[in-house]
């Protein structure tokens, strides 16, 4: 937990970190160090075991806990993602994340139509063995979350568990945290900021076996889930509209660029068939290995270099476009790990962020 | 006018008996023969010249014309297929037959959106000199004959050019009459039945380079359109609606299986580019060529058979569901040019009938 929480260690720099130190304790311990090497570095402090037990004590106190990546309980499909959480906050049930899921998303400003479908979906679909996931959004989201409260409703939200945002939605938030589960990615008390909404979606759709897009307007938010969801291998589904209905561009463009047009649970349920017989079995066993992440380059554990040559050459090629590692060790002649320990200096210094798919980017 | 006039002569039979006779004259004079050989059949009887020629006053009266097969102004997509209607009659401005047509078709009962949108489309389609056809029905086809009206609108119509059906388009029918066209295959005055629809869809189909759907339910006749046009090449476009509307779910379906989803003019018509640059083009020369039928034998021109055992041969194999004409000829251990005779006889005697894609039924 120290080392999640700590500043500029985004999820993908956690498990480097663990592969590169063999253990969140040795890792902690590197820190300092490696944060003083950086002289461009804005300093880089841990966050304290006081600070971490405080977390603990009022999770206790909230009724929550926490779901470690490589615990049972963690959803399977995340736990595979590039940069799944290492941890989760879970308010209300988390024997939920073990079963299969679908997400629902859509629209704030839904029309009445929209919301009603929304909220038959997700009844059928728990109906239909399946947890609805969304994100606890006005409108398609809050709609897809009612229907599915009697059989198993999981809201992701973008700020702490115990944070209702909006504040129309404090029903829904409390009776998902009696009924079904709120779970978050950030601590406790976190209100959630627009650049969180994003980070958000991906565990959206990285913790289910589809995505669906009930009435997205073009540039939506629940684009940018079907984005995620297509790059994490899942289903995409869109509810098609009128095209006299701004709110339906964005998900007829979806099914014109090849998602599964939907008008019932049917068509969702049939194209997930073999995924939900696979998903209903046991949940997988957790897993004890760190994430391998493929093509990325594994520095020797414990080994540190001086070599601000390095940092040069790697700097100069880096722009705001994630760029890949792979061209980044062509381009510097150096070796794969010797980049790696670069970028992973770079990143607890906060001056390069890592994407999914082995991408870097100048912060 | 007078062979394609005579009952149970449908286009395929038409041009058969016109490659089997050489001409409609020799034919018409085989006719008495044909039929008095098959006991079984009701008498055909040809049209008289008297008839023709009332038919021809009558046009000549109503400012009607006829535009034949094989004519410069006859539309040169609609000669392409199995079934080509041999005349059309033609009230208002034949010259239209001639540019790129799409049809704009869909529901009677249609909604308000839809038929705003429909009358937009038409109005765009027609500012990117597409002519628009339809079937002046209520609803949707009636708002994209006014759409496209000032730039040219063409209605298909089921019975006569003359009668107006149904009774509240009287306007839609008077302005297409001054400023478009209405095109029939039936003579003046036949009032539409149920049968007529089908047939009159797939000149719809057939003389557009593509069928855009808006607002179809489930099993409507905008559907079969759609087929039609599926079978002749046409490309088909569709416009999503609201599962939540009964009026979409045919035109989803489209989407489904494969139709263009269409939100605007400019999604036909950049499906279509190529086909409008060539169709802009001048209008193809006529065909002096009865057209070939792929695979449908060829009987020796006026060659007759004494065949009371080929009939039973082909008669048993037949029933209501269509069958392949390449079928009967291998199961039937009969010549092509025997089994095309045989047929051709059964057709005059109204025993059989003839589809598009060298297909025969019982009647």
């Amino acid at each position: 937990m120290r080392l999640c929480r700590t500043e500029t260690i985004g999820p993908i720099s956690f498990f480097a970190m663990l592969r590169r130190f063999g253990s969140a304790r040795a890792a902690l311990e590197m820190l300092p160090q490696l944060a003083r090497r950086s002289e461009r570095a804005k300093t880089v402090t841990a966050v304290t075991r006081a600070a971490a037990e405080a977390e603990l004590a009022a999770l206790h106190k909230a009724g929550a806990r926490l779901v470690c990546w490589g615990e049972p309980l963690y959803p399977s499909g995340l736990a595979a993602i590039d940069d799944a959480p290492p941890l989760l906050t879970v308010l209300g049930l988390p024997e939920l994340l073990q079963k299969p899921m679908v997400a629902v998303v859509g629209a704030r400003n839904a029309s009445a139509n929209g919301r009603r479908f929304s909220r038959e979906l997700a009844a059928a679909l728990g109906q239909a063995g399946v947890v609805v996931v969304s994100g606890l959004a006005r409108g398609i989201d809050a709609a897809a979350h009612l229907g599915a409260l009697e059989t198993g409703s999981v809201a992701v939200v973008a700020g702490g568990v115990d944070v209702v945002y909006p504040h129309e939605n404090r029903g829904v938030h409390n009776a998902l945290a009696r009924q079904g589960a709120i779970i978050a990615e950030l601590p406790l008390g976190t209100e959630p900021q627009a650049r969180h909404f994003p980070r958000r979606n991906r565990i959206i759709s990285g913790m289910t076996l589809g995505v669906v897009v009930v009435e997205a307007a073009a540039r939506s938010g629940s684009l940018i889930t079907a984005r995620l969801a297509l790059e994490q291998g899942r289903d995409v589904f869109a509810v098609p509209g009128s095209p006299v209905d701004p709110r339906c561009r964005g998900s007829n463009d979806l099914i014109r660029h090849g998602a599964t047009l939907t008008e019932n649970a049917e068509d969702v349920l049939s194209q997930l068939g073999p995924l939900l017989k696979a998903g209903n079995s046991a949940p997988a066993a957790p897993r004890a290995e760190i994430p391998a992440m493929p093509g990325w380059p594994q520095p020797e554990r414990g080994q540190l270099i001086e070599d601000e040559a390095g940092f040069e050459l790697i700097l100069e090629r880096l722009g705001p476009t994630p760029v890949a590692v792979d061209e980044l060790i062509r381009q510097c002649h150096l070796s794969a790990a010797e980049v790696a320990t670069l970028l992973l200096e770079l990143e607890l210094a906060g001056r390069v962020e890592r994407h999914p798919g082995n991408l870097v980017s100048l912060r």
